[in-house]
């Protein structure tokens, strides 16, 4: 109707697509690299000429295909697997993450480049391709085997960590400069608006999603799905992170809804369709040109990812306690960057911050070493054999020492509840502090705009402020409460680990009781502090501020109950949430 | 990445469709209506404010909705489907679209309306909502009763009708004159190019969706649809007919392959997203003041639709032999407007050739009348009843002659299969014939191109259309062939049909021999007559092309029989195709 060039260049692009994919998949080559290449041979910079007539409208679209990526990622996440990949995983990643992040950014710094360059090298080549590596060993046939589950526990991690990268990369492209301040800053920002969307989100989207899925029409089901991904994408968007943090938070909180497995097959068509215009817009950006102009760096690169990420990997794997053979293949199978790289190098482009000739290496290296993941893979056994075999004996006896002093760790029995305890315990006081940051944030960013919202509002400064501190504060005492509620219990716990009956005899009881009030003491000061810190912004003056004080600690006294019961009804909905999701999905 | 404004239209379109459609599924009223609120909810013309940013890109988009609507309802029309809906139908819409064309131009004439107008409100009112009614049937339970296989029989055809009548009002769009020898043109290209499209597309297409679909990956079978899809809408824009018509023909085609019912899956939640799209995007264009300013016009096409749809497919089913009751039934199931009529309103405001208060008046009839067509079909049992008594006993007896009649001309037996062979053969031949039409134009358009294609080829004028008119006469050739040898057998069933033994004596058979060879003399003679006046545009000189003629018949005599198994291979692989697409369904 309007202008067939749009149409037109859909039409292109999925011809083009469609041979190049069939080929690669006949080549046993993974297929996104055929989107690549199509994206190459229709693009601006081959011949015979521009096969594409509105790049900016397919470029728009394109970047639908990263939120449906992210969205279907999280989709298929969910938050109890990531327990359960547990402490293993966590730490070989952490290992392995670091040392790419390193490695590539010393790569960057010998080839003289300049520092954010030579940063987001690194970060590029420091998460793998996950939809690669998943299809690869499923295509294999090896995904029972114990290789794979460790392989498939580093990547869940790598993609939080990928993540919290995107996040910080953002914070250093819109400013423009490193500052470890800012880091730890963003990181803290990343974590407050990721518990508070978590938090919020399963309490109200699994049930609605669940809601829509019982119509039994699944055009509604998307539309709700497809609000979701594109909401989250734009709230992350507005608090000023990535859009693909947003996405994959939405996704994770739909994964815990009972009908998560239909939004699954719903998305996957969209998700399929838009990520081919991603791989495309992706090879449209190549310049074959730039490619022959750094050809050098390019297998440097390459080899550093193809080298580098199996040693880490395999460090990675060792160090969580796995034995050589395992690591080794687990770090074969890891030896390649993705669509994750692609998305770290535009961000960068995009904002300015990289140099023009990163993203075309990032595209090249990637290629270059997607195309050797297969064969990695399939040869893994083989080479771990060898590699052993060629291990001399002191070295293969020390590892296998540490393993078995890692596995000696693990705690047993008794142990094990007590240490979940304690973990639960924590986290919920963590979660609760979370959202009462947020609301007092959501307080003070409300004040500037109240006398725009209610302009017939003519009261004074003082009483708005007054009104508005008051109100944030009667929202978050539920989590105020439960904070300290949480705080008096781990006090408790931890005292009657620390003082052991007879090793005090018998002024046991009152250390007992006095170690245990220290905590919720010390809990109750630091809330304080927290809530004053965080009012400063809508603090009313010191009179009227000391009048509020002892009003809202009558009230939480009078209501103590009530407030209690409050919270205790918002976990529960909680705990219901994530675990009907599970057995829905079962 | 690049700017917000996308994302976040996408985001506001889904959340507030979203809302809507759950609020129009709990009413029981069509989820589309709620799809159409939204738009106008978030369109420019209605308060708070205007929430879209960017609106072309959102039109861009939406327009795929067309195409991928027109593509899926390919997917489920299929070419044996046609046929089994029989004659009956084909009947009945002919009549109804007939009668509702007429009345809509005559109501435009009325309102004091262009001539243009006029034309495109008769062709709005004149089809159906496919997705509305067979949703509304498949939900009421209703789906095996006779009616509703009339129904579904009448709205198969109304699409191919809708096909024809969106190609020539594109045709009196461009031009922007009523001509009825430029629509029997435009019918004629039409039906040109849906042959072509359909025998060539056939011959290549459902072989090569299968082949893709035997890889077992959705991903790579969703690109290969979808470039079929947007190829062939691409191909119908070029040309001169509407996207819709290339998508329509692309899922026909595509509705052969064994695999469709994997391919409808994959486009489902595509057609849905787009679909979503295409209708907010129609509530976007929606004007309150405009419909208020028209409330007496839209009030007045409401009421046309209703009644005048009702009476028209009733009398319709009548004509086409059905009893009273089953005929008010499907009528009142027809009683709406839908889809169609967008696309058409769409059409006309785009190129300029109608009013702008047309197409608000189409969306809001089609409001009106698809909020009624729920409560038609689930009370037109009784209404047909009460009819039914209200009918003098005359009438009633009247029309179960006529219904008798009917029954009565059907063929029988021996007549059948002579009937089936007649219209194969004549079948048979119109399409060679047409073929045979594609290739002289094919190669009359490449003959201006000659020289830009192949600038070093600097021989004369004379000998490159020499070349290029016999490349045309030996591809055509096995087409020429065989529409003779189709019209030498009708020639003999006809001889031996008109002429019975005993009637003409001893003389049966020399009779029958004569009269028998008429047939594929006359079809020699026209098919000379068409290879010349085709090839008028690339006719080499008189001498020349005396030598040519009598080198092709040469040829054709000598490799007549070559010649004849090239078309019979095509021929079976074309029947194969069917037949196994077929199959595979089941």
């Amino acid at each position: 109707m309007h202008g067939i060039g749009f149409l037109q260049d859909l039409a292109v692009i999925m011809v083009v697509a469609g041979c190049t994919t069939v080929i690669f998949h006949r080549l046993r080559q993974p297929v996104v690299l055929g989107y690549i290449l199509a994206g190459l041979l229709i693009g601006p910079h081959t011949p015979p000429f521009m096969l594409i007539t509105d790049e900016s409208t397919i470029r728009n679209i394109a970047d639908l295909g990263v939120v449906l990526l992210m969205f279907s990622l999280g989709l298929e996440f969910s938050l109890p697997r990531l327990r359960e990949v547990g402490i293993a995983a966590l730490a070989a990643t952490g290992v392995e993450v670091m040392l790419m992040l390193w490695a590539g950014y010393e790569l960057g710094r010998w080839f003289g480049w300049r520092t954010t360059d030579a940063l987001f090298l690194g970060a590029m080549m420091a998460i793998s391709s996950t939809m690669l590596v998943i299809r690869v060993i499923n295509e294999s046939g090896r995904k029972h085997e114990q290789f794979a589950r460790l392989v498939f526990g580093i990547l869940v991690i790598e993609d939080v960590f990928a993540i919290a990268l995107i996040a910080v990369l953002s914070g250093i492209a819109i400013s423009g400069t490193i500052e470890p301040g800012q880091a730890v800053e963003t990181i803290g920002r990343l974590s407050l608006f990721t518990v508070v969307a978590l938090v919020l989100g399963l309490l109200l989207l699994p049930r609605l999603v669940d809601y829509v899925a019982s119509f039994g029409r699944s055009e509604m089901l998307l539309v709700t799905a497809l609000g979701i991904c594109f909401g989250g994408s734009l709230l992350a968007a507005a608090a000023g992170f990535s859009v693909a943090l947003g996405a994959f938070i939405g996704g994770a909180i739909v994964a815990e809804a009972q009908s998560v497995k239909r939004v699954e097959r719903l998305i996957e068509p969209l998700r399929d369709m838009f990520g081919a215009l991603f791989f495309v817009a992706i090879g449209l950006l190549i310049e074959p040109r730039l490619l022959f102009e750094y050809a050098v760096p390019v297998l440097l690169v390459a080899t550093f990812v193809i080298v580098g990420k199996t040693l880490a990997c395999t460090f990675g794997g060792l160090v969580a306690g796995n034995d050589g053979h395992v690591s080794l293949r687990a770090g074969l199978s890891m030896a390649q960057i993705g669509e994750f790289s692609f998305v770290i190098a535009a961000l960068g482009l995009s904002r300015g911050v990289t140099s023009d000739f990163l993203y075309p290496i990032a595209v090249a290296a990637s290629v270059l070493t997607a195309f050797v993941t297969p064969y990695l893979v399939r040869s893994s056994d083989r080479i771990a054999d060898v590699a052993n075999a060629a291990l001399p004996r002191k070295v293969r006896g020390l590892m296998a020492a540490y393993a078995n002093w890692i596995a000696g760790l693990k705690p047993v029995e008794e142990n094990v509840a007590i240490a979940q305890m304690l973990r639960r315990l924590v986290v919920h006081i963590v979660i609760n502090m979370a959202l009462v940051v947020a609301v007092f944030l959501a307080a003070a960013w409300v004040k500037p705009r109240m006398l725009q919202w209610f302009p017939q509002w003519t009261a004074g400064d003082t009483i708005r402020r007054s009104v508005l501190w008051s109100a944030a504060l009667v929202v978050a005492m539920p989590m105020l409460i439960a904070a300290y509620r949480k705080a008096d219990a781990l006090g408790m716990v931890l005292a009657e680990l620390g003082i052991r009956e007879g090793a005090a005899g018998a002024r046991t009881y009152a250390l007992r009781r006095v170690l245990g009030k220290m905590i919720p003491l010390a809990m109750l000061v630091i809330l304080a502090l927290l809530v004053m810190a965080l009012g400063s912004a809508i603090l009313p003056s010191h009179e009227v501020l000391i009048l509020l004080l002892a009003g809202a600690s009558a009230l939480a006294a009078f209501l103590w109950r009530s407030f209690v019961q409050v919270h205790a009804r918002l976990q529960a909905a909680l705990r219901d949430v994530m675990q009907s999701g599970r057995e829905g999905e079962n």
